[in-house]
C-alpha cells in the first residue's frame, strides 16, 4: 500500500503520495498555510487531495517544524499556527482518516531522511545539522532516531558554545544557533557594521544574509569572510563535542547556509580536526553535505513512515 | 550459571562471582593492578581464584577505565597499564577461560549498574556522570547503551563549556572536566591562592583536593565556596545541553566529589533551571545522586553481564 508524508512548513503544507519503493512520489500538492479556514482543515483538504481512488493508505507520516512530542503526538509550538499549541494532531488526523499516523519534528526526520535515502545511507549513527535560519538536528543512535523521553532531544541548536555569547532566537545567550546559524551570522556582521567597521555591505543592505554576506565574503570583504570564519569554527568545535558524545561515523551539513561552501566548510572542518580529544574520532568518519536538498522535509516523512 | 563481574582499575585488580539473580557476590577478591608478572597473568589468576568448583560461568563481564572499543574488544589507554595498547583483550580472555566475554569502559558501565540495580531503575533515558579527579559519564538512550560506532562515545567530561577555559588532564582548555572534576576544583582554588586570595587553604596545604576544599568552604571559607560554585555552576549547564541532546528523565551524579553535597549540587541545580531552554525539559525529571556507592565497578560488570 501507498503511504503519504506531509511536511507542514511555516509558509507552505506539502503532501505527497508514494508507492511502496522509492522515493519519487506518485503525486505532489502544496498549499499555503495559513488561509481562511483553520490549518487543521486545510491540512485534512491537502491530505484528501491526494488520496488514492483505489487501494488504501498504509501510513499517513507528518513533519512539523518546532516542539512537538511524537510519542503522544501533541503539538506545541508550532511556527505561524499559533493555535495548535497543545493540539492532539496524531490522533485528530488518526480519527479523520482512520489510518497510522506518525508526528515528528523535521529536523529529526531531515535526519532520518538522509540516512535512509541520502548521504548517510549504510551508516548506523549519524547526526545531520541544518544551517539556516535556525540550527536543528537529528541524531541516529544504532539505527534509531533519538527522540528523548518526550520527543525533545537533538535540540543541537540550543548547547551552550560561549557562555555570555551573543544572544540566541530562544533568549539565552551564546548558544550554537546565536554563533553558526544563518542568523547569527548575519547578526555578526551587524554588529561589525554598526561598530563602523568597513565592508562591502551596509547597515543600509538589504537584507544582510548568509547569502549576502558569502557573496561579500567572495569578493574579498574581510567582516563578512571573518563572520563565516567564526560561525564555522564554533560548528566544528560544536560537531567535536558531538563525536565525543556520540561517536558517529558521518556528519552530514544541511540547510541553506552550506551553499557558502568551503567558505564554511573550511572553517568546520579545521576546528574539528584541532578540537577531537583523539583522532580515533575522525578514523572512519565523514564530515559531508545534504544529499537530499528541497525533498528531505516530504522524503524525511516518507522514511518515518517506512520506519 | 553464575557471572564474573572484573573491575580493571588504576591501582587495584578485582573480580567477583554473581549467582544468576541479585547483586551481593557469593566471593570478591581483589590484587593490586602492578606487580611482578605481566597485568595480564595477574587478571587471568585472578580470575581462576574465584572460578566456581562445580557448574560453569556464563559470561566474563570486564570495566576498565580509559579508551578501549567494547565492540572489537581491544584496549588502548588504560591507566597503570601501559602494555595494554592495543591488546585484545576480550579475545585473550575468551580464550583463556572458554566463556562469552564482555567489555566495556568503566563510566559507561556505571550508567548501565546505576540503571539496572541503582538510582535510575526504571528510567528509559538516563545520563550517569561521574565527578571525581575526572569527570566521566555514561548515558542510557531508550534502555540501551550509548557506546557510538567505536566505543568511544559519551566522553561527557571532554565537552567545551568554555572555549580558552582553564587547561584539562587531556591537553585541552575549557572542557567541562577542566572545570568541574575534583581536580578543576582543585585546580581553581590553586590559582586563587598563587594570585594572593585569603584562604583557610595556603599553597603549603598538602593536599589542595575536592575534599579539603569542601571541609574549608564548610567553615566560610570563600574561595572555596567559590570553587564548588563555579565547578557546579558549569556542570549544571552541561546537564542542560545533555538535557537538550537526549531529553533524559533522570541524571544522576556519581564519583568523590558529590560527598561535597549541597555545596555541590546547589549551584548544579540553579544552573541547570537557569539554562535549560523549555520547562518542559524538567518535567518528569529527576537529578538526584548515585546508589551503588563504591560497588559501582563490580555492579556496572555485572549488568553488562546480563544485558
Amino acid at each position: 500500500m501507498d503511504d503519504i508524508a506531509v511536511d507542514i512548513g511555516g509558509t507552505q503544507l506539502r503532501a505527497a503520495l508514494y508507492p511502496p519503493e522509492g522515493i519519487e512520489p506518485r503525486v505532489l500538492k502544496k498549499i499555503p498555510t495559513q488561509g481562511e479556514e483553520p490549518a487543521i482543515e486545510r491540512l485534512f483538504s491537502l491530505i484528501e487531495s491526494i488520496w488514492p481512488e483505489k487501494n488504501g493508505i498504509r501510513c499517513i507520516a507528518l513533519g512539523a517544524p518546532g516542539a512537538l512530542n511524537p510519542v503522544t503526538g501533541i503539538t506545541y509550538q508550532i511556527p505561524n499556527i499559533p493555535n495548535w499549541n497543545g493540539l492532539h494532531l496524531k490522533e485528530l488526523v488518526e480519527n479523520k482518516f482512520n489510518v497510522e499516523v506518525r508526528l515528528g519534528n523535521d529536523a529529526n526526520l531531515a535526519a532520518l531522511g538522509e540516512w535512509k535515502y541520502g548521504a548517510g545511507v549504510g551508516h548506523h549513527n549519524l547526526i545531520y545539522l541544518t544551517v539556516s535560519t535556525g540550527l536543528g538536528g537529528g541524531i541516529i543512535v544504532d539505527d534509531r532516531l533519538l527522540v528523548g523521553s518526550q520527543g525533545l532531544a537533538a535540540e543541537v541548536g540550543h548547547i551552550t558554545v560561549l557562555p555570555d555569547g551573543p544572544m540566541c532566537g530562544c533568549g539565552f545567550r551564546g548558544h550554537l544557533e546565536a554563533l553558526s546559524s544563518g542568523t547569527g551570522i548575519a547578526n555578526y556582521v551587524k554588529r561589525e557594521l554598526a561598530a563602523g567597521r568597513p565592508s562591502l555591505l551596509t547597515q543600509d543592505t538589504e537584507p544582510v544574509s548568509a547569502r549576502t554576506i558569502a557573496r561579500a565574503a567572495a569578493l574579498g570583504d574581510e567582516v563578512c569572510i571573518e563572520a563565516f570564519n567564526i560561525g564555522g569554527t564554533f560548528l566544528g568545535r560544536a560537531i567535536a563535542d558531538l563525536a565525543h558524545l556520540f561517536n558517529p561515523t558521518i556528519v552530514i551539513l544541511g540547510g541553506s547556509v552550506t551553499n557558502a561552501g568551503e567558505l564554511l566548510m573550511k572553517p568546520v572542518r579545521e576546528a574539528l580536526t584541532q578540537t577531537v580529544i583523539s583522532p580515533m574520532y575522525l578514523q572512519d568518519f565523514t564530515l559531508t553535505t545534504a544529499k537530499l536538498g528541497d525533498r528531505v522535509g516530504l522524503v524525511g516523512a516518507l522514511a518515518l513512515a517506512r520506519t
